[in-house]
């Protein structure tokens, strides 16, 4: 690169795969890339640039003018090129779109920008295949070989009816296999799931999941066809999902990455350890306010990280089973079978912890039966109430509209934290008597 | 279901579609599943079959003989009916294989059956659309219209040499738009991705994604197409995958559900409680090892919660950005800058929460500021260190071929909460001097 031999770099990249170049992109300094993107045709830097992390991609795009933005864009596909122009600032969004040539492709980046982020017409494109049910087999091959050629993929042909609304759908197999001289309405399939333009993601990710579909056609509420999403699409929409879920329980406020920066990184992280040591503060109260028994029973205070830990490591368990249960729809029979089920599973797990922990300590510690008692005693009662609460925490959270997976993270930890610290001091004053 | 109006049934399952069969069946009651499976023709059942719960599943095919198990397979794709017959014991895997009226099917799933679970060989499906380089594209029609029938979706045609040796691939919509004299190897893209049959499927997954693909045919150590994987069951193992991280950062030692039995539960949890429990009693230890402190500093050990639950969230966001940065392959840049930027972050975040914890102490339960001082350098040395293992402990890991989730469960939480608090008691003995 340093060399600057265009041709030879052209070159190079022309026999390499558009996502292998992105990702030769993210790594290089910031003037190369962009000297990259300027000396390629746009055919295949429309095609990188939406491969590109979006870090590297806003960076690039800043340096390009709304003119050489509209040029990439033009080779896009309608859902990428609302994408990318949606990253832009408003005022830029507006020059982009008006340095469009071609107006249709204008309008329906226009539309697509206009749906909520998160539902099925931010997601969806508008390339498609789409036939009207009077046509006859010949006459609709013949029409698709025009429509298809701006289609990357043909996954489906839509059948709609004189006034635009989805009446069908059938594949290019169909079609193939199909005599000539029929009319498409007696070949489609007639049954065709759709989804609505105003569904949201996640749900369109759960029925062509569901149904393995891998494309499904979006309609207005007129049953108008007006987009369709590819599988590819709710890949991501899975994954960001995954990722989403996974950072919560680990702690994280907003979306990072291992090459964020500090900053973001810190932004990221700040709130929920400002949570955490808030819970530990509201811990060391408690464990003040039992101060009294420190001269008689040092011991007990010996064991309160380890009784936290566990109400933590327990109430979290629970709750990651409950938020899978949830994401997968998987949650079935009542709530008060599920409190007994926990109930159960606590006592299950308490005793056998409870036996370990009490014979470790008189026999190695040398513990006197009383504190083992309260000890064993805590644990198993800090073991049911960190399950019941892990449980019912996201179970709660999802009727209220809230991410239940937000109850994996620190909340739940720090709560059964606090919460375990009191139950077992409050058992060990009655069973000890400070 | 219980006036067992058998006409009524058929009537009303013909019109649903098998996913949601498949529900239903997963919520009623046993014999009335088996009733339905029997009841409905085998072309519903096979697909229901392959929709069902794997613990369903498990507990209806016990319930059917090696034949009518085989009726079911017969209608089945081949990676379908592998996965099926797979989860029977070995012994009926042979009568039902044997049953098979169609060889080709069997030797076909035989073959799918012998190949390494995760491996593309594992999850590829047999049936596919192959053409001969030589043919013309009109022969190519004809022949593909016979060969489609058997494919549910034509992705791409795959073709071949006369040795049956990858050489390319092109969509039914090239097909259709070519002329019809053309050779087939004139029109094909003489480029195209492939996995080698004992490939890792995690890897063919990271492969399709980058590309985009929907699906990707499998060739053999010779080159020969043995098979094509479709981007539906890729689907399954990016979300297994995701299921698994987020188990093993929520402390389970193997696959559960929130509707598994107690038992299966308790021996998924407990596991990951015992080590948890095992370094609880490690921190024991160590704050029984400072105990000459508890009569001149007892709020030390108040605080030692605090610090541990601290320890334990700063090791779980830094192991969780890790393995997000190595599940994606968007780890860059030298182990040392990471050491660094981890550095630094720890001083951030521990500098604010340490003057947080040092004013709020000081104000409100009237620390000396030597105490003061004590707690807030423990709290910045603590974070530190936390996020350096937390960072290392996954790339280790990685390194040596272990799952890196592994490190966001209990099992960072637990060494970090014991190397907390030795930290913690070390600096307060050398800054109090007891």
């Amino acid at each position: 690169i340093i060399s600057n031999n265009d041709k030879e770099i052209t070159a190079l990249f022309s026999e390499v795969h558009f996502a292998d170049i992105a990702e030769v992109l993210d790594e290089v300094n910031f003037e190369e890339a962009i000297y990259i993107i300027k000396l390629l045709d746009s055919e295949k830097t429309s095609e990188i640039l939406t491969e590109l992390d979006e870090d590297t991609r806003e960076k690039i795009l800043k340096n390009l003018s709304a003119k050489e933005i509209a040029d990439e864009v033009r080779e896009m596909d309608t859902d990428d090129a609302a994408d990318i122009i949606g990253e832009l600032s408003k005022e830029r969004q507006h020059r982009v779109i008006s340095a469009l040539e071609d107006d249709d492709h204008a309008a329906d980046i226009k539309e697509l920008l206009s749906y909520n982020d998160n539902s099925a017409g931010a997601l969806m494109a508008k390339e498609l295949v789409k036939v009207y049910e009077t046509w006859t087999v010949a006459g609709c091959m013949r029409r698709i070989r025009g429509q298809a050629k701006d289609v990357t993929r043909v996954h489906s042909i839509y059948v709609v009816d004189k006034e635009d609304k989805l009446v069908g759908r059938m594949s290019l197999k169909d079609l193939i296999i199909a005599k000539s001289d029929h009319k498409i309405a007696d070949i489609c399939k007639a049954k065709v799931d759709a989804v609505n333009v105003h569904q949201n993601d996640e749900e369109v990710a759960k029925i062509m999941a569901k149904y393995d579909l891998e494309a499904i056609p979006v309609v207005d509420d007129n049953n108008v066809l007006v987009g369709r999403i590819t599988i590819d699409d709710i890949l991501d929409v899975i994954r960001e999902e995954a990722d989403k879920d996974y950072q919560m329980a680990a702690g994280f406020s907003q979306d990072v990455e291992a090459d964020d920066t500090i900053w973001e990184l810190t932004k990221a992280r700040l709130p929920w350890l400002i949570l955490a040591l808030f819970g530990g503060f509201i811990s060391v109260s408690v464990l003040g306010s039992f101060d009294n028994a420190i001269n008689t029973f040092p011991e007990l205070f010996f064991f309160t990280p380890l009784i936290a830990a566990m109400a933590g490591n327990v109430g979290v368990q629970s709750s990651a089973i409950i938020v899978q249960g949830l994401a997968n729809d998987s949650l079935k029979g009542s709530l008060f079978k599920r409190l007994l089920k926990e109930i159960l599973q606590g006592l299950l797990n308490g005793f056998v912890l409870a036996a370990l922990l009490m014979s470790a300590g008189m026999l190695f510690l040398g513990f006197p039966l009383d504190l083992g008692i309260t000890v064993a005693a805590s644990l198993i009662s800090v073991i049911i109430i960190a399950s019941i609460i892990g449980t019912f925490i996201p179970i709660i959270l999802a009727k209220k509209g809230i991410d239940p997976a937000l109850a994996t993270g620190p909340f739940i930890t720090t709560s059964n934290d606090i919460l375990g610290i009191l139950i077992y001091f409050s058992i060990a004053k009655l069973v000890l008597g400070f």
